[in-house]
């Protein structure tokens, strides 16, 4: 079926004259998430991740994706053409070294003619640079103004359109008016008149408006353009109702056809386009006909910097999220071994606990319950044809988290359903210390999360072991979970932006892990609020405070392999999460906690 | 009389219209020592610190320097007109933002005959070039061509002619000929045809040839210009003798007057020419008349990564230096509060134990001996205006290393002499601590030391405090003891090129400390080599070898405050430290060693 659906890209290829297509996940506006309508990169590879890269020549077909997907990828190539690269591992080549490669050796073959192909509203602006730049080098071609996949895809989901709604001041805590100067103000800082914007978590936040038009995302995909004085929203008529309409005039927002960003973006010369050419689309960026600013988006930052009433609202939402996630597990260790559950049961119990929760609007995210070896699968994710039984041993890992109207969760916890052997106890052990290590950080203004990550890491360096992926990302208020500038990583790469100063009112989630293949996966995820702590002659020092309030299994532990500060700090996250979470349980479920809450 | 010299200055300046003068602390090679001949920032100023910049205007001088100098610099600037600026604190503007603001704030005053002056020959070229930009957007003008502390300068030392001489290549580990294939190898990689020299130290590495230009620098001022074929290095005749004209004659090596080197690369075009903005002089830059490729000069992590002869060299530099100083901290233990001892006595003590090492050359920088308070000066040096007097209570602060044949040494202990305070106990173990668990990293091929900073830091950070300079640095085979680009840092600064990724054969100083003005200084320094761990499907780990065998003050440690694990890496330390240095000890010394290298 895959094979086949290559074959007749192929011929389309070969009727265009296109040597490489290259087929990345995103859609027009570079969202992480995408909807159904996008999944082309699927559609074609059959590999399910949020992230990768499909490229196809004559002769190859390939897949990247990165650290938390290897080994779901190889599971779900198997059987069909795609070779799968490992991004991040020794001398494996990345997309744009192979194809510069694949270049180099076809020169022969193709002569003038070699072409790059592409759907320039779906490949980032930056990365089709790099490509133009590439065929320019070797007298190549760039075909970028056709989705290809389209031709190929019969019964295409249709391109979302849900309905927009607006987030209260009350949950905001901000105005639009008061968002839209801030940004005018960052506008002039950078010496620009005009900011294009593609990036619709920023657009979101700037409007206050909500939607549903990405899986547990919710936002509205469009466009913005705004100056000092106007602001033009790129949408889809469907989108919106007579309410958001209104409040959008009473905000001096104009509403204009999502198409015809592209032209409007043809127009403005003359003037200084404030353009994040990492955050939009190769097609916008071939619309630009006036001198670009490049920077990031002034909204990331303003974003990512909760204000008081969003942090206030969002540890609500993490009291919420805390209930329903310790009612959970107090359900999993009374059921195991008394019922069959399934890795599907538990995920829907965990969903549905979420739900009963007040102003619950979605899940942030597919729940991840992944049993045993399941779990060494990062983004593992059980389904009618893989949904495995949970035995009264080893470990369930679940990764979840909610939508409310006062914000965002992403937590994980992994659970003991019984006996565990002495190495999964070490690991969690080694896990637990991770994240505890990094939550306790106190640390001068300044520093990043390339400074920090360390201290969730050695732990495990220290034996040998590593996560492929980042420890913590940010997170977004009843936006996307994942979501910049803040970030706890330790690599320091030239391509990537930097990870950005913590600032209070930054939240970063804090999850280190240990992923066996094969055996087993844990991981221990907590979000972290910044804030400052002393400030005096060395100056402004800062600290975290965990807002996740779930216990973490104290069935698991090795207590002798921590030291006294980390039992210390464990202790006391548990008298917290105790005093937070206990008056909302049942008294059952209360003494339970005490108990699973207790000092080691 | 310091005013005077400023006032006379101004009367300089005033004759040649310059608004503004920069006094950098540099040579002609941007070297961070200094030979007496170029130390005119101090000339003017005063302050005797191995960095810092003089700015002087019609109405102020200031003088910028870094958080090592700090308490050094107010009290030598007391009674003169210099204004102190902390670079690195909050608020304080850079030299840089100074002069822009200035400027401004002038333009009126001025109108286009602003003017901003420094000597072309000692300033940075990069720095050079900032100015040269603030003077076109601001219709000013520079004015390089003429050092005008020299005027001032009556009785200026004279330029240093010290007797240049090989580095054999059972110290080297490589010769000539290898290091400028080498180098030729790099040229090529980053498509340059000729590439220009200016650092004392990557020539004095190229060449394997040392000097005595520079007090405790064991190097030669000089230039060198390089393509494919030839090498030409730019040197006075009077450092060279027979046996190095030979030398250099054998390995093709043609030698030029020092000062033709301005003419000779203004004749060079058409070739594409390598040279490091930050390490060459703006008057060389303006010498430049063809098409640069500016980029680290390739001799830096050429020279940073030690091969293994010199790595075996270096550890037998640190026995040595190690009796040396285990021997003095068994005079001082033995002595203090039985005869006189000032910190000169102690500092002459420990230079005379090194120089009684076999291939003894020089003290590899000036001996800090500092007691009490003095230590809180990170570079303090005692001299016959200050010479404490060593009581039994409190730490002497010694900073000291030695040059030998088989490599440079960096070591700082401090030392117990009698009665502690609890504050001078517990920061003491803070320190320790720091000390320890950077040395004890095991990290993924890929970190730098902005990665691993904090881990000598957050010890301290979780106190409230600070050391306000990076936590270590490289160190040179006799040559600089301050060497790049390995650091440890947490600061990441766009200003300044990046921390290396740590690669086996290099060896950083890792030298944590707490300064508490009026009170105390401490700070424990030991050199780490790198080198790789295990590897395993997760990458390289890498991990570090202390090469510095000298105890720890067990007096002056709470052990109740350290950690098992932390305890445990002392205790291993100490082991070695007898094991190594024993053998070389009276046998009361040794009897001592044994206690003073006991488990706690």
């Amino acid at each position: 079926m895959r094979n086949k659906r290559v074959n007749e890209l192929r011929t389309l290829m070969k009727e265009r004259g296109i040597s490489v297509y290259i087929i990345p996940t995103s859609d027009y506006h570079q969202s992480e998430y995408i909807s159904d309508y996008f999944k082309t990169r699927q559609f074609i590879t059959g590999f399910t991740g949020s992230a990768g890269t499909a490229v196809v020549t004559m002769e190859e077909a390939c897949l990247w994706t990165d650290g938390r997907y290897y080994i779901q990828a190889e599971k779900e190539l198997q059987g069909c053409e795609f070779k799968l690269y490992k991004m991040g591992m020794d001398k494996v080549p990345t997309v744009r070294e192979y194809i510069k490669e694949y270049v180099k050796k076809h020169t022969d073959k193709y002569k003038d003619k070699f072409c790059i192909g592409f759907d320039g509203q779906v490949l980032c602006a930056r990365d089709g640079m790099d490509y133009e730049r590439l065929a320019e080098e070797n007298h190549a071609r760039i075909y970028c103004d056709e989705d290809l996949i389209d031709r190929l895809w019969d019964n295409r989901p249709t391109f979302p359109t849900s309905q927009a709604y607006i987030l209260e001041e009350k949950y905001s805590g901000k105005s639009t008016a008061d968002k839209l100067r801030q940004v005018r103000e960052k506008m002039k800082e950078r010496k620009a008149d005009v900011h294009v914007l593609s990036d619709v978590c920023d657009i979101a936040w700037l409007l206050n408006i909500r939607g549903n038009d990405i899986r547990h995302v919710p936002v509205i995909l469009s466009c913005l353009l705004m100056d000092m004085e106007k602001c033009c929203w790129y949408v889809k008529k469907e989108n919106l109702n007579e309410k958001v309409l209104n409040y959008l005039s009473d905000n001096h927002i104009e509403v204009r056809d999502y198409d015809l960003i592209y032209q409007d973006l043809q127009k403005i010369k003359g003037q200084k386009l404030l353009a994040d050419l990492g955050r939009i689309n190769y097609k916008l960026k071939s619309s630009i006909n006036t001198e670009l600013i490049d920077t990031a988006n002034p909204e990331q930052l303003l974003k990512a910097v909760k204000n008081p009433t969003e942090v206030e609202n969002i540890k609500i939402a993490h009291i919420k999220d805390g209930v329903a996630v310790t009612k959970f597990m107090y359900w999993l260790k009374h059921t195991i071994g008394r019922e069959t559950i399934t890795e599907m049961d538990a995920a829907q119990c965990i969903n549905q606990l979420r739900a009963e929760q007040e102003h619950y609007i979605d899940i942030s995210f597919d729940t991840i319950a992944a049993y045993g070896e399941n779990a060494a699968m990062m983004h593992y994710e059980a389904d009618n044809t893989c949904n495995a039984i949970l035995e009264p041993k080893g470990f369930l890992l679940v990764d979840s988290g909610g939508h409310y109207l006062e914000g965002s969760t992403d937590i994980t916890r992994t659970f003991a359903l019984g006996e565990l052997s002495e190495e999964e106890r070490k690991m969690f052990t080694a896990v637990v210390r991770s994240n505890l290590n990094l939550a306790a950080a106190k640390f001068l203004y300044g520093c990043t999360g390339e400074n920090l990550d360390i201290l969730a890491r050695e732990p495990l360096w220290e034996l040998g072991i590593d996560y492929r992926c980042g420890t913590g990302h940010g997170n977004g208020y009843l936006l996307n979970v994942h979501e910049g500038p803040n970030s706890f990583r330790w690599r320091i790469q030239e391509t990537i932006p930097r990870a950005a100063v913590f600032e209070e009112g930054m939240i970063t989630t804090d999850e280190p892990g240990v992923y066996e293949e094969g055996k087993y996966g844990i991981r221990i995820e907590n979000e972290l609020l910044c804030k400052r702590a002393i400030k005096n002659e060395y100056g402004q020092f800062m600290e975290f405070e965990t807002i996740t309030y779930v216990p973490i299994d104290l069935d698991a532990i090795n207590a002798e392999e921590m030291t006294l500060r980390e039992k210390n700090i464990l202790n006391e996250y548990h008298q917290k999460v105790y005093r937070t979470i206990s008056p909302y349980l049942t008294d059952n479920e209360k003494e339970w906690l005490k108990y699973n809450t207790r000092r080691i």
